[in-house]
């Protein structure tokens, strides 16, 4: 009989319950491939389990039960007594990532993690893995299914973002209170670990400009979607110059963009690079089966000896605050010559170029939508703060940044 | 100063000149993430090098000259060196992989393979590494950018087939005998080799039932695109009962679908499995520094100190030739009435179920667009050849077979 590999797990909620289940389907599976057989050996919740037997008894520490507090100390304690670490989380990677990565490379253990950003979307893997040779120019994704889900259903159906919003608490997309989703948290979370990755600078995920989808108009998704754009709430980090830009706002995508097609709960990430052009990864991004799988795939790569580590972050990149993105542009404004010349003198003036335009007048109204050229944000802000002011808007002006078609062929 | 790691390199062309650049381009980030300085120590051309002499001083072989002969016997004689060895051989491994995989076991070094199939499309890593613990059900995917590039262009310009074909070849695309690509043999190695890893099952590319591009019309494409669909050339491994199908043929897609949207000489292939639901994996699937970068992965990977292993072919699924399919019809026949109705009456008889049908007259003739629902090859095609002969059809009967909608959410 060959050794076991015994696995303390550290929570037993969605994830957990599933990855319990998921072991015993799969012990033989993962003892043929490995030549360990997995073995779940003690289970820690909130009221039954003491963390420090069961690690006694392990060989891994798998931790599904989110937080900071007590996980930072239960995973750092593992680490240290030599054990190996698998979690999901992505709050406390992106917060302490660095802290607890050096105690793993101190101890000679490993510290896996591909459960954290877009579920079973091997993303981890084939950025420290496949791509741990190339320079990587620029991630952006699709990196919370809640999210993509409502803005999926709001372009499906029509429906404005609250109702969307109780389905998706109905159906179990959202939670009760749903602003670490839809406010871009969650994404900046997931964003900042990819980051940190891809450059190797640490990125505080409270620094991160978020943008999320509270604001969307289901007018903006149907004017939008006339011009052939889809909505995405997307994460981003790619260098600008000598530094990073690393932010979570909705975007506009054209139809042949990779993430344009990313539907329903579904997670996508692409990954930029001279070396490579790009690369996308999608599949759900939660779940619990789904992540419980992606937690089984670190299982199997510890049980079979390959060996990974996350360097220590050795460039210190400055985070840029400006990047530059083309513009959606709905303004509401009284209908009367003059005043479309009005709205393009003040866009001219801050280097704000037209691409397209459609009006429509609306009972003494009109509305412009527009989309621009790629600009620098802060030169559109400005514009758009001109703009605010002027006498013939009816409404606050609405923007969302669109990402041009970069799809290959 | 770090130990080196000593490069020999076979081949010298697109791929290994490109790889060549890159190893110098990223010979300090290779190091900071390894340890190790990689080094190109020796190239082999057919006018330049010994085998002997350049295995003597290398650490890793990188086999990038194609073909079975000599490489098998040099990548054979590597392994039993104790050298790794990185190829890109499609048809070596899908002929003689499982030949070479054991003596890499029995030498206790690595064959990798990542470029052999997609290129840098990190397919290979994610089913030998996140997913081995996984059952795997099916794998489908756009694995030849040739073709690809034919049909997108086609579908694109309305041109048809061996018009595109001669600007493919003008830019590079396609070869001067582009048969391997067109006629699906080259995508047959590549997803039997991932029928091996998936399954693992041998299956000998030879016996992968094939239909290529060549016989696809600008008017299937144009017909078909009323309808939403679009058109690949996928190769798809399923499980079907207790076997296995392996096969390619070209297919329409509906737009939801993951790889619809995978355009021009790009590569994507979708991963299905009970555990995970579905992963897509998208990128280049050729051009040199794009694939050169995918060897530079498993260069990192072996410097890296990380295991891989591609066990023995336990199982033994026999080969279904057998499957399931929707298909697209298209018939000229007279038009005249009960045409439609007798041919309703075939396609009833065999069990084909019709999901949609477009009638267009045409000078005295009709064409009759039709969408079958799921139904088994063998009584489509049943079906079919008593449509050829009815005398009331003015041309053979064409036939492409229709991949649903499974896209998530």
């Amino acid at each position: 009989m060959s050794e076991p590999i015994r696995i303390g797990l550290l929570g037993h909620g969605t994830v957990g319950g599933a990855f319990e289940t998921l072991v015993t389907q799969r012990a033989d599976a993962v003892e043929a491939t490995t030549g360990r057989r997995p073995e779940v050996v003690g289970v820690l919740t909130r009221s039954q389990g003491d963390f420090d037997s069961i690690l006694a008894d392990s060989d891994v520490i798998v931790e599904v039960m989110g937080g900071l507090d007590p996980a930072k100390e239960m995973l750092a304690s593992a680490l240290r007594s030599g054990k190996h670490v698998i979690t999901a989380n992505k709050q406390l990677l992106s917060r302490h990532g660095d802290e607890l990565w050096a105690i793993a490379r101190e101890n000679g253990v490993q510290l896996r993690f591909e459960a954290a950003v877009a579920g079973v979307v091997p993303v981890i893997r084939v950025l420290t893995g496949s791509l741990a040779g190339s320079r990587i120019d620029r991630i952006h994704g699709i990196v919370n299914g809640t999210t993509n889900f409502i803005l999926s259903e709001m372009a499906r159906t029509g429906a404005d973002y609250a109702d969307v919003l109780a389905e998706a608490q109905e159906l179990g997309y959202a939670e009760a209170d749903p602003t670490e989703d839809v406010a871009g948290l969650d994404a900046a979370a997931k964003i900042s670990i990819l980051a940190r990755l891809a450059f190797g600078t640490s990125v505080d995920p409270d620094s991160v400009p978020c943008e999320g989808i509270e604001g969307i108009q289901p007018d903006d998704i149907a004017y939008a979607s006339e011009l052939g754009l889809g909505l995405k709430l997307i994460a981003t980090a790619e260098r600008v110059g000598e530094g990073i830009s690393v932010r979570v706002h909705p975007a506009f995508l054209y139809p042949g963009h990779p993430l344009a097609s990313v539907g329903g709960a579904f997670n996508a990430v692409t990954i930029e690079s001279e070396d490579i052009t790009e690369i996308t990864l999608s599949g759900p991004g939660a779940g619990g089966p789904q992540t419980a799988s992606a937690v089984l795939g670190d299982l199997v790569a510890i049980a079979s000896g390959a060996v990974a580590e996350v360097p220590p972050a050795t460039n210190e990149l400055p985070v840029v605050s400006d990047s530059e993105s083309a513009f959606y542009l709905h303004l509401e404004v009284e209908d009367r010559p003059g005043v479309l010349s009005q709205v393009a003198t003040v866009l001219g003036d801050h280097g704000v170029s037209v691409r397209s335009v459609v009006q429509r007048g609306n009972a003494g109204n009109a509305r412009l939508v527009m989309v621009s050229h790629p600009v620098a944000d802060s030169n559109f802000r400005a514009a758009l703060s001109v703009l605010a002011g002027l006498e013939s808007l009816r409404a606050q002006p609405r923007a969302i940044r669109v990402i041009e078609e970069d799809f290959g062929g």
